[in-house]
C-alpha cells in the first residue's frame, strides 16, 4: 500500500526525470511586522488541488512537463544564519544534479541562501526582482541578515548593475538613494522589462518574486501589505515575458496564509507557480 | 399583526403583479473544492438592506418595478437529480404564469434545472454565460451531474452554437479543445459581446452569471477563486449591454459567503442583482 | 531524493508492520446545515505537527507503536452511495490484511461504509457511539443515506441492542421515542460506560466518535454545534476507559476546520487521535 | 404563491393563537465598547434552522406550543429615547392583546423599554436578571440612558428590593456599593435562585437574560466578554428552575454575532430561546 | 523613565512646533448598517508602524515635517449632538492656535463638527468631498444628524455651490435630484478635479475623505462597502493633485477595522494619511 | 496640549510612585509552531479599556494602587540572545530602582531574560511556573535558546528544587523523565499549590504564567493550543492563593491575538493582569 505523498498539483514526477525541483523554505524568523510566511509552502501544496494543471494563458499543461516536489526544508526559527546555510546546501545539491532550484518561501531573506548557491555556480548571475519593497537596507535593527536587507546582501555577493528591481513602491529614503548608484530600480510597475529581457538573453538569471508586488486587493495574505501594487494580469504578463531568459534558479515568497482567510492569496500563489513552471518550460 | 416577511430589498410586490420572480436554489451538493454556496441566497436576502434601491448607473429604481421574491426552494444535498427536478418544476410553474424566473444559486449545477424548464418552453433558446470556468467536462469523478459539467449538460439539451461564454480563464485542456467545436468561448473578458447582442436580438436568451467571473479581489467569497478576472465595472458594463435582449430566464450563482467575512462578496452580489433587475426592465 | 510523504505525526511506519491503519474519508455530501468536514482529514494531518507524540495521560508514545497513514480516499460529493462503497471496499482490504481500520471523516455518514465492512467480518459487532446527535432518523428530506440517519442504517445491519450511545443531547422527538426500543441511549454524558465496557469485554466493538459530543466551547469547528456537551477531560477519560475492549474498527468524524479559525478544534481532534491510538495499544 | 416568511424555528403560528410573541429590538446605539448586537435578532432567526424543535432536557417540543414571531422593530441608532419609546409602545400593544412579550436584543438598554410597558400593567413586578455586569451606574459618560445603567433606570421605576441579580462578576466599585442597599445581587453564580423562585411564586416576574452571563468560552459573540462566567448547563438548569414563576415579560440580549465567526454563540442563543419558550409553557 | 507615548508613525513632534494636528473622533453612533468605525483611529495609530515614513510617490518624508498627534477625543455613543460639540470645541482650539485640524473618524457625521469650527473661521470655505455615497439626505429615519445626511447639514451651513463631490456612486434617487441644484457632484471618478483645483486656488478648502470611495477590493473594512469604486492609485493621484490648494482643515473617515481581518484596509488608511500629510506640506 | 499616552487601564501612575512596573517584551523569534505573540503586549494595552479597574473577586481596585506602564521594549526578531540581553538590562534597571518588574510577553523564552536579572539580585530565588508545557528540553532543533527550553535554561541558573510547575500536560517523554529529578512538576492542575505557598513564604519568588495553562476553550489565542487545561476560575483561584508570597518579579506570556478574532483571549489576559496586580498589592 502506498504512502501518502503530497506534492504541488501535477508535480509528482521522479527526481531523476525532472529538470526543476520545487522545495519549501518555511522560515520567517526575521520578519519585523507580521510573521506567518512559514506556513506558505504547506498552504500552497495543500490548496494547489483547487487549480487546474492547464494554462489557457500559455496553452501548456503541468501534466506535460516534469517537476519534482521535494517537500520542505527543516528550519530553526531563532537562527537566520543556520537557515540560510541549510538552503544553500540544499540548492547546491540540486545544482550539482543539474536541476533548477525553485524555492517557495518563507520570508524574502531565504532568497539569500539560494542565491549564494546559484551565484557560486554562475558567477555572472543577474537577479530579476519583483517586489513592493526595495529590501536594500544595510541592516535592520542592528541585524545584517534581515528580510529588509536581502537585496543588499545579494549586492554584497554580486556587486553593481546585477540587480534589476520592478514594482518597488516602499522603502526608506536612504535605500532609494543608495540604490540609484548600485542597482536598477523600476518603481511601481514593469516598465522596461522587455528591454531588459533582450539585454540579458543568454546570461544566467535568478528570478525572485516577492508576492507583495501584487496589490493587496488580490494578495492580502502577506506580512506587510502595501497598497498601489500591480494587478494579477500585469504580473502574469510580466512573468510570461521572462520566457526567453536562461533562468537558472528562482523563488516565490512572502505568502502568509493566516492573513487571508478567504484563501485567495494562496490560490493566487498556486496559479503563479503553475504559470512560472510552464513559462520556464517554454524554453 | 403581520408576519415577518423577508425579501430582497425592494422586491416586496405581489406575485400577480410581478413579471420577474426571484427564488433561491441553495444547493451545493456536487461542489468539488470548497462548499458553502447553499448559504448564498439567504445571505443575499439578509444583506440586501445594505444597498440602495436606486441605480445611478441606469437612473432606475427598484421601487418603480414589480418583482416577487418567492424565498428558497428546499433542496436535498445528497441527491443532485432530485434538486434539479425541484428547480425545473418550480421554474415551469413560473413560466406557465408568464413570469421570468430569476434564480439565485447555489452552485452552478442549479442552472441545469432552470434551463431544462426554460428551453422546453423556448426551444430556440440561447445561453449567455459569464464565468471563470468553462464547465464543459463530460463528467467529474464519474458523475455527469456536476457543477463542472453544467454547460456540457446544457449542450446536451441545446446542441451546437447555442452557448456563448465570456470571461473563461480556467478549465482542463480537453474542455477547451471540445469547446472549440461546439460552443463559442471568449476567454478572459467580454470582447465581442456587443456584436453577439446584436445577433441575438429577438431570440429568447437565458443569462447565467457565475459570479466567479469577477476577479477574486472583489469577489473572494466563492468556492474556487480564480485570479485574473474582470473588474466589477467591466461586469456591470457587460450586464447593461444585455438590455436589448429578450431575456426569458436567468440566474446568478456561486456566492459562498463564509469565505468572505468582510461581507463584500455578498454586497457585490446584491448590487449586481439590483442592476440586472433594472436592466431587464429597460425593455 | 525522497518524495514528500505526509502523515499524521508519528504514524510514518510501514504498512506491513502496522496493526492500525489511519485513512481519511473526506466526504460531506449529505451535510444538511454547514458543510466542510471534507477538509477534516487534511487539516488533521497538517496540524498534527503541533502536538507531541507522547501522552502524559497514558504515559505512552506514538513513537513506540506502529501505525500506517494511508492518506485520503477519493470521494464524489454528489453520490453518497458511491462514497460508502469506496469506504467499504477499502476497509475490507484492511481487514483482510488483519489491520484495524481507523477512519477520519468527513461527516458521520461515512461510518456506515466502514461498519458495513467490519460487521461482515464480525457479525456479532457492537457499536459504541459518542455523539451530540442521536442520528436515528429513518430518513432526512426523503434520503435514507444521510448523516442524520447513520445510526438507523447501522441498526438496519445489526438490529436491536447492539448500539450504545453516549452524550446524546439533540434529536427529533421521534428519534428518542424509536431509540428507546432499539438502541441504548445515554443522554448528556458517559454515565454507565464502565459497566458497558465490563459487559462487552471480549466481543468485537466498533467505536465511532462524532466530535460534536464535545461542548462547542472547546470544539466550535463542526457543522452543527450543540451547546451543553462534555468537556475535553470527560471525553478523554471516557476514551481511556475503552482500553479493555476488543476494538476492531473505529472512526472519528465531523471536524469542519473552516468554522474554527483559531485551529483549536483541529488541535483537539489531533490530540484525541493520539490518545485513541495509544489507548488501543494498551491491549 | 406564498411570500417568504421568516421566523424563529417552530414559531410560525398565527398571532391570534399565540400566547407568546417574539420580536427583535436590534438597537446598540449606546454600546460603549464593541457594537454589533443590532445583528443579533436576524442572526438568531436565520440560524435557528440549525437546532431541533424538540428539547431532550424538558421533553417538550416547539411544535406543540404556539408562538408568533413578529420580526424586528425599526430602530434609529443615534436616538436611545426614541428606540425605547418604540419598544414600549410595541410591548404595550402585545400586553393589551394578552400576549407575553419576548424581546430579542440588541444591547441591554432595550430591556428598559419593555419593562416600562410591563411594569405599568403589573405595578408589583419583580425582575430576575442574569448578567455578568451589574448595570447599576447612575450614568455612563454623562448619559443616563446607557446599557451600563439599565438596571439603575429600572430601579428608578420599581424601587428597592424588586431586582434580583445572578451571575454578576463585573462593575465599578460604586455600583456594588450602591447595589447592596437597593437590589439583591448574587455574585458569580445562581446560588439562592431556588429560594427566590419559591418566594416570588404568584407575583408577576420579568426575566431579563444578558447572554454574557455565560462564560465567553461558550459565548464569545458579545460586546464585552467577561471570563469566569457560568457554563451552558448551569444556565440551562437555572432557566428551567424558573418554570414555577408567573413570567409576564422577558428578553434575551447582547448577542453580537460578528465577534464569533464560528456561529456557536448564535446557536447557543437559539437553543436558550427554545428552552425558555418551552419552560414558560410548562405552566 | 518615559511614559508610553503612542502616535501615528513619524508624528511625534511637539504641539508648539507643529502646523498640523492629528486627532481621532471615534464615534459611530448613527451608523445605520454595520458599526465599528469607532475603532478606526486606534487601529490606524497601532498599525502605522507597518508603513515607512518616506513616500516614493512624492519624494518626501514624515521625518522632515512637524505633526502633532493629540490622541482620541472622548465620545458618548448615544448622543450625536454632544459628540459634534466636542469635535467642534476641539477644532476651534486648534484653529485658535493656528493649527490645521486633521481628524480621523469615526463615521462620516464627525465631519460636521469639524466643519462647524472651520467654517466659522473661514466663512468662504469650500468642501472637497471624496465618497461613494452622496450623504445628502434631509434626514435618516427621522434624524437630521446622521452619517447619511452629513453633507446636507454642511450645506445648511455653507449654502449652494460650496460642496464639490467626487466618486459618488450610491444614494437615493431624491438625493441625486436635490444635489443637482445645490452641490457639484461628479459621479464614479475624479473627472474635473484638476479644473476645480485651479478654480479654488487661494480659497480656504476643507477636504473630507470617506474611504469608501475606494473600491471594496482594496478597502473592505468599512460599514457600507460599495463595489465599483476607484483604485488606490487613482485616489492617490487625486490627493496629490490637491497640493496647490489652501487646505485649512481635513478629515479621513469610515475605516471599520473589524470587517477586514487581513489588516489591509487599515494599512491603506495609514498610507493615505502619510500621503495627505506630505501633500499638505508641499505648500 | 498633552501627548497621547497609552497604558494598561488604571496604570497611569508616575514611575517614581510605583512599586510595580509593567513592560512588554514583544518577541516571538523562536516560536516553533504558530508565531504572533509579538502582538500580545499592544493588544493587551489597547483592549484593557474593555475591563473594569475594580475586582469583585478581591474587592480591590487598580485605581487605589500605583503601577507604571513603561511600554514595549524594542526587540530584534532574528537574534534571541540580543532580545534576552535587552530584557535583562531593563529588568536590572527596574530592580535597581526597587521596582517589581512585571513583563508581558511575547513567547515564553522572554522569561529567561527577566529571571537572569532577578536571580542575580535574589540568589535564592524560586520559580512558580503555570503552563501547559514543561519547557524542559535541553535544546530544540539544535538551539538552546528556545521557548521549549526556557525552564531548562532557568534550571541552568538556579539548579535543582527551585522550579515548581503546575498545570503541565504536554512535553516529550524525555522532558518528564528529566524533570522528575530536577524540578517539581504537578501535572494537569494546581494540586499542592497551597502547601507550596506555605513552604515558600518569605523567600523571593518569581511567578511566570504561560497563559496556555488555560484550556483553549477560554484561551484559543495562543501559539500551541493544548486541550484539557484549567478553567479561568481555577486559574484565578490559584493566582489569589499566591498573595502571601514575596513576589519579586513576574511575567505573563504567550497571548497571540491573531488566533482569536473574538478578542476573548486578550480580554482574559487583561483580566488576569488586573487580578495579579491586585493580588500583589494584598501584601
Amino acid at each position: 500500500m502506498n504512502k501518502n505523498i503530497s506534492t504541488f498539483i501535477g508535480c509528482d514526477n521522479e527526481y531523476s526525470e525532472s529538470s526543476v525541483v520545487l522545495f519549501g523554505a518555511p522560515f520567517d524568523g526575521t520578519t519585523s511586522f507580521r510573521p506567518g510566511t512559514r506556513f506558505g509552502p504547506s498552504a500552497i501544496r495543500n490548496e494547489s488541488i483547487g487549480i487546474e494543471t492547464y494554462s489557457p494563458y500559455q496553452d501548456l499543461d503541468l501534466e506535460d512537463i516534469a517537476v519534482f516536489d521535494a517537500g520542505d526544508l527543516e528550519m530553526a526559527f531563532g537562527n537566520p544564519k543556520l537557515a540560510l546555510d541549510t538552503i544553500e546546501a540544499f540548492s547546491k545539491k540540486l545544482l550539482k544534479d543539474a536541476k533548477i532550484p525553485f524555492m517557495i518561501g518563507g520570508e524574502h531573506l531565504v532568497t539569500l541562501g539560494s542565491v549564494q548557491a546559484v551565484s557560486e555556480r554562475y558567477p555572472d548571475l543577474c537577479i530579476i526582482h519583483f517586489d513592493a519593497h526595495a529590501d536594500l537596507r544595510e541592516e535592520y535593527m542592528g541585524e545584517k541578515l534581515s528580510h529588509a536587507s536581502v537585496m543588499r546582501r545579494i549586492w554584497d555577493l554580486l556587486g553593481d548593475d546585477r540587480i534589476f528591481q520592478f514594482g518597488i513602491r516602499s522603502g526608506e529614503k536612504a535605500e532609494f538613494a543608495w540604490g540609484k548608484n548600485h542597482v536598477h530600480t523600476n518603481k511601481f510597475d514593469f516598465l522596461g522589462l522587455e528591454e531588459l529581457v533582450d539585454k540579458l538573453k543568454g546570461r544566467p538569471v535568478y528570478f525572485t518574486l516577492d508576492l507583495d508586488v501584487l496589490d493587496p486587493s488580490i494578495f492580502p495574505g502577506t506580512g506587510t501589505p502595501e497598497a498601489g501594487g500591480v494587478t494579477f494580469n500585469q504580473l502574469l504578463e510580466a512573468i510570461i515575458k521572462l520566457a526567453p531568459l536562461n533562468i537558472v534558479g528562482l523563488d516565490i515568497n512572502e505568502l502568509s496564509p493566516i492573513y487571508d482567510q478567504s484563501g485567495v492569496s494562496t490560490a493566487v500563489a498556486c496559479k503563479l507557480i503553475r504559470e512560472i513552471l510552464l513559462m520556464i518550460h517554454q524554453k
